[in-house]
Parts: structure tokens; C-alpha cells; sequence
């Protein structure tokens, strides 16, 4: 047993990740049907061949007609037209429009040959088979153009977009019924640590139920990844020696990664693979570690929950996000407070100092354990304080990361 | 065929969506595992039965120890301990440590009886068995106590919370494997329209395909519901009133809500329920409806698909997310940009402009329609113009709400 020789600071760490994050096109394509296409990273640009729409239309509910016919109408001086049939949505109107005539008109129906303008329906009254114009359209007005919402050729969609609901609408409506995403990150958790219980297990003596299991499930699912789980890994180096071998793009180990006697992962990453970072300047997370072995990302994220919590947010969020095609900001919302007390921090290395909010106002939580995970829960976000900072002073306007909602 | 006789105010239609809204309770309970509990809405408040952590712990690899015998150490007069063995998580150390004596203790492991200090491993070099205590601790230092993160008895999570990844952390620790959420809110999609091809087939003629119902799916689903589909239902009375009165929490119809001659589902919604809102005051979607039928809220959202998607964010969604327990805001982020060129609007309308962004400016999407949906795709978000306000000149300061990422 013996003591970290050196911690690497935060911005070692992350330009270290960022030095062999994979390139965007590391992960295989996949399709996916429309309906599943929602959130997820589109992998090619997507073009349409169509025109949409594919004909004039009417953008309003009215009376097709020709513009000029309209010209002098108004409340005062009604123009009479006769109505010579109805189209549809779907259902056109077979015959021409000419001078002296109109087609009763519905939102999205084709325009029938010879009008060139709708007039609006409250621009309007009828008698029987007549129309009395009571307004001015000119040509072009309230029509809709071919092409107008997509035109054939065009790119609608670039590559590495995170789909909208409105995108799958408009690839819906160019006749495309399947979508190139890039395949989820499959991210592989290994729990260890002997005194463990299955979580949601109530403790017993001395052995805790596991948080960090679920916690990092969640956590993996919401930055685009399919979380892979496994029952807990006892402290023993061939069980964990078989774990890390798990296929998987991204490896996770909780627990057993600082340098305690049991402390078996860094020395069997650096064996088998690349332990790069080993400690990292931080509070907390302090023991975090990350390498790669067989050309994977592996963390260590330490046992207790909010170093695990904390260490995944910093590193292996980023790292997933990033192989996933996804931003590697940090998915909180940033807001900005005022300090209602003065926050301690020590130079020299990063704090992460959970913080609740009320009105303009945040409060830091007075913490006795840097371990406990209720604070993570019982706080509304938290603040990152920089490693030449020695902390704020009450009062002082700071950024705080919402977690929630 | 007619006009709107009036139509309601934007402010108008919200109060009389709050008017009607079910309270929190109106959805059933349903129990979910700890995987699927992330981001669903807490039921009931959360108490944890058990202490976390059960036993007093250590907080570092390093020796447990009585503080007071650490007194006067530092680098330069080491005081000599003797090790008389070793604790791991789990796995306890038997015996009484005694003024002189010391244990090995990892972090994380229970602190044996006598010891009421550790002195991290950092502090500390060691010669065979014997252990030289290099810097001083007092009682208590580096010790978890029982119930430091979670005491038996306490509120750990309140009622209608959406569970972040660490409250489900939380939660496995104190031996609760399952979760009481809100079930999610069932959301009927009903598609209507003569001339709609299924989503995703090439349009034909003067058939186009249906955008909206795989974007409505999306939406739902963004804001905690389960989206229900069906076949394109025909304009016909008797087909919408049938899916009308299929089972749904919430229905959402997309098509045929306006005055046009096929729009029937108004006048159905009337004769079967209550249609309280008819025409809205903004653009797009004007047509927009909403009322309510066999004590289920119904949406009428106009089948061009901008409307639909303005339609669904100004009403149908707030009302899914409340009914699910969650926030009735927006789900985009808000931010300030500067216009790039004025923003024109019409006094007496709420205008949804969209508009693109780039650094801190904002510029207006020139749009020929309103109907047109990829301006939804190539806009970064959109810009809502109060009723009483005609726009904004180049220069000045607006609240963007942004649709991505």
C-alpha cells in the first residue's frame, strides 16, 4: 500500500482522452426505422429525391381562382364568380378554371389548372352557386409551390445530427422509411469490490448494497449508450482479468481502482494494456485512472458513489458521448447564482462542490463526507471550482450545473 | 364552409387548459425496477427503513488508529505503532487495536473496535510491521459514521421527482429494488386525411406522406408519454368517431381540426364532448382546437405539419408532461441572442418565428409558408412574438428557445 506518486491534473486528464477518442466514424452504421430514429446520431447526410410537395397547393381553405379576377373586390364591392366544383386533399378537381369562374378550395388540395391564386374564406360570401369575391388575391397568393417545403437534390439532414421529432416528420415525407444512425456505444460495467450486496439489497453487518451499478446504468443510457452489466466482480485478479476481457466499446470498472491492497485493476491495466492517468487532482474522485486495452477506453472510477458519480461525469461521459457522436459538453443546464455563503476550496486541485438553489441564490451544502451520495440528490447541481482557486466569497455570481429536470 | 367566427387568445386557451388539467394523482401508480426508474416520475416520497452506511467506516486507505496517538508526529519525528493486522470492505478485523496498535484499513472497510482515527497511508511509512505515524489525526478524522449518508427514517427522495441516475444510486443502497412512478400518460395519435400515404412512402400525385405522425411519436415521448398509433384514418365521420373513442389517457388528432368541408372532428368532438377551443389566435396553427371527450383531453392540431408541431408545444404537450407529473415548461433551452435583421410580426397574433444562430446572433428564417416543415429542421429554434407586439428591429436582444441537442 502506498500513496498516489503524482496525480495528473483534470486538464491532463481530459487532453489525454481527447489525444485517443476515437474518430467520429469509429462505430458501425445502423438502420432504424423512423420511429426509433428520434435522439439518436444520424450517420450520413440525408438528401431528398422528391419534391415536397409534388404539386401546387392551396395553403388555405377558400376558392381557387384566377388573381386578376379579384381585382377592385372588397366588402363594398363584391365581385361574383362561379363556383364550378370542390377540390380535395387527394382529390383534385378534374377540370380548368377559367375567367369569370372558381373551385371551392381545402388546405393541402392541388390547385386546379388555370386558377393561379386562392382566396381566402373569409374573404368571401357565397349565394347558392356563387362566390362574391371580397378581397384582392394576387397570383401566387396562398399557393404553395412544388418543392417548396423540400426540393429533389436537396441535403435536408447533415451527417452527426442528433434527430429531432420534426426531422423524422420531414423524412417521413420524402419516402424514406429507414434511417443511418451510428450504433450506440456498448459500454460495459464492471462492479467490484467484496462487500458488496446486489443493489436494492438491504445492507447487512458490514457489506453494502451497490449504487454505483445502477447509478452508472443510468447515466451510460442517457449520454447515448447501451449499458452492459454483469453480477459483481469479486476483488480477485482473474475474475476481474476475465471481466475486463468482455467485449465492449467502453469498459467502466467501480471499485478497486485506487492503490489499497486489493487495488488489483491498475495494475492489471497497465499490465495488459495502457494505464495512462492514475490519480487525478480532484475532490472527489481523486483515485480515478483511465487507459485502454485492446484498443478500448477503460475508467477506473473509484468505489464510492460520488467520486464514481463525479469521475464518470468529468471523463467517461465525455468519452461516451464523444464515440457516440454526441457533444462531449456536459448534458446539465448551466445557470448562473449568487453564493448565499462563502465556498472553501483547496488549491491545487478541482472541486466539485454540490450545491442547492432557491430563487437567485445558491447555498453550498456543508458536506462532512466527500462520499455521500444524498448529497448528490439532496443538491441541485453543483459548481466546478478550478484548481488555482481557493474558493468564493459570499455573494460572488457563480455558474452552477443544474443535475435535474 | 366559413371562417373563424373568433378565435381565442393564446392566453386564453393555456388558462383553459390549466382550468382542466387532472391533478397529480389522476394517473395510477405503477412499480418499476431500479434500471427503469431513471428519469421516470416519483409517487410517493422515498424513506429509507436502514442507516447507510450501517457501521462506522473508513473514508481512505490508510491505518486505523487512536487519534491521540498520532499527537506530536509528523515527517520529522515519526512515532513508531505496531501493525497487528489488516480490515477490507467486507471483511472486518477481529480483534481490539490497542494504545500502540494499529490496522491496515482500506477504504471503506469497518473501523475496528478501539481505533477512532485513520491516518491516510499518504502520512505514513512502514518497516516491517511497525507503522510510522508521519503527520497527526484527530478522533474522528477520515471516519464514516453510521447513517452519514442516508439515516433510518429519512425522506431520501419527495414525491413527483424525476429520478436522476444518483437517486437511483440512493435507492439500491437502502434495499428498495423497485420504485412507485407515475405511469406514464397513454397518448393517442389519430392521423387523419384523405390524401396521406403512411409515413416514410414516396409520395404519388397529388398524395403526400404523412409527416406528423411519426414527429407526434417523437414529441410524446420526449415528454414522458406513450405515443398510440393506428392506421391513417379516412376523413369520414363514422371512422373518427370510432378512433375517438379508443382508450387513451390523452388524443391527440393530427388533420382535418380547421372549417374546411371534410374537417369533421370539430363538429364530433362537440356533439360527443366539449370543443372549448376553436381557432387560435397565433401562426402557425390557427386551427387548432381542443376540448374534451368522455373526460379525456382531445387535441385537434392542423394536419400542415409546422402547425402541428407549434400546436402540439404550445398545448398538447404541456398537458402530457403535466398529467405525467412533470414540468409544464418547455423542454428547450432558453438563450439570448442579438438579431441580425428585424423580426416583422402581426399585432394580434402570437407569431412562432424561427430562426437560425450563429455565435451571439440571431437571424430570422426567411419562409415563403408557414406550412413549410424543413424550416423546422433548418432552423437552430424558434422566437414567440406576443400578440401585442410587432416585431423586434435588427440589434435588439431576444429570448431564443432552442429546438437541439
Amino acid at each position: 500500500m502506498r500513496g498516489f506518486s503524482e496525480r495528473a491534473t483534470v486538464e491532463q486528464t481530459v487532453a489525454w482522452l481527447e489525444s485517443v477518442l476515437p474518430p467520429f466514424e469509429s462505430l458501425p452504421v445502423e438502420e432504424v426505422s423512423l420511429l426509433d430514429g428520434a435522439t439518436r446520431i444520424l450517420a450520413h447526410e440525408v438528401k431528398s429525391l422528391v419534391n415536397v410537395p409534388a404539386f401546387t397547393r392551396s395553403m388555405m381553405d377558400g376558392y381557387a381562382l384566377l388573381g386578376e379576377q379579384s381585382y377592385g373586390a372588397s366588402n363594398y364591392n363584391p365581385l361574383p364568380l362561379q363556383i364550378i366544383g370542390t377540390c380535395f386533399p387527394g382529390r383534385p378537381f378534374d377540370g380548368h378554371v377559367l375567367p369569370g369562374q372558381a373551385v371551392r378550395i381545402m388546405t393541402g388540395a392541388p390547385l386546379p389548372d388555370g386558377a393561379d391564386a386562392v382566396l381566402p374564406v373569409e374573404n368571401s360570401s357565397t349565394q347558392g352557386q356563387t362566390l362574391l369575391v371580397m378581397g384582392e388575391v394576387t397570383a401566387g397568393k396562398h399557393i404553395g409551390q412544388i418543392g417548396e417545403d423540400v426540393s429533389a437534390g436537396e441535403v435536408i439532414l447533415p451527417a452527426r445530427r442528433q434527430l429531432r421529432p420534426q426531422d423524422i416528420g420531414v423524412v417521413a415525407s420524402i419516402g424514406v422509411g429507414r434511417l443511418p444512425v451510428i450504433r450506440r456505444p456498448r459500454v460495459r460495467i464492471i462492479i467490484t469490490g467484496n462487500e458488496l450486496l446486489p443493489a436494492g439489497t438491504p445492507p447487512e453487518g458490514c457489506r453494502i448494497a451497490d449504487a454505483n451499478g445502477p447509478m452508472l446504468q443510468g447515466l451510460v443510457r442517457r449520454d447515448g449508450g447501451i449499458a452492459i452489466t454483469r453480477d459483481i466482480v469479486p476483488d480477485c485478479p482473474d475474475a476481474l482479468r476475465a471481466a475486463l476481457a468482455d467485449e465492449a466499446d467502453v469498459i467502466l470498472v467501480s471499485g478497486g481502482s485506487s492503490v489499497g491492497q486489493e487495488d488489483y485493476v491498475p495494475k492489471l491495466l497497465s499490465e495488459a494494456g495502457e494505464l495512462a492517468i492514475h490519480g487525478v487532482a480532484m475532490r472527489p474522485s481523486s483515485p480515478a485512472g483511465m487507459g485502454r486495452l485492446n484498443n478500448r477506453l477503460v475508467f477506473l472510477l473509484p468505489g464510492n458513489p460520488v467520486s464514481c458519480l463525479c469521475a464518470y461525469d468529468f471523463f467517461a461521459g465525455r468519452a461516451i458521448r464523444a464515440l457516440g457522436g454526441r457533444s462531449q459538453d456536459w448534458p446539465y443546464r448551466r445557470q448562473k447564482y449568487r453564493l448565499s455563503r462563502k465556498l472553501v476550496s483547496t488549491v491545487g486541485r478541482v472541486d466539485y462542490a454540490r450545491v442547492r438553489v432557491s430563487g437567485v441564490e445558491a447555498e453550498p451544502l456543508a458536506i462532512s463526507g466527500a462520499s455521500v451520495l444524498s448529497s448528490t440528490t439532496r443538491a441541485d447541481g453543483f459548481v466546478i471550482v478550478p484548481a488555482d482557486c481557493e474558493g468564493y466569497p459570499e455573494g460572488d455570481e457563480i455558474e452552477v450545473f443544474l443535475y435535474g429536470d
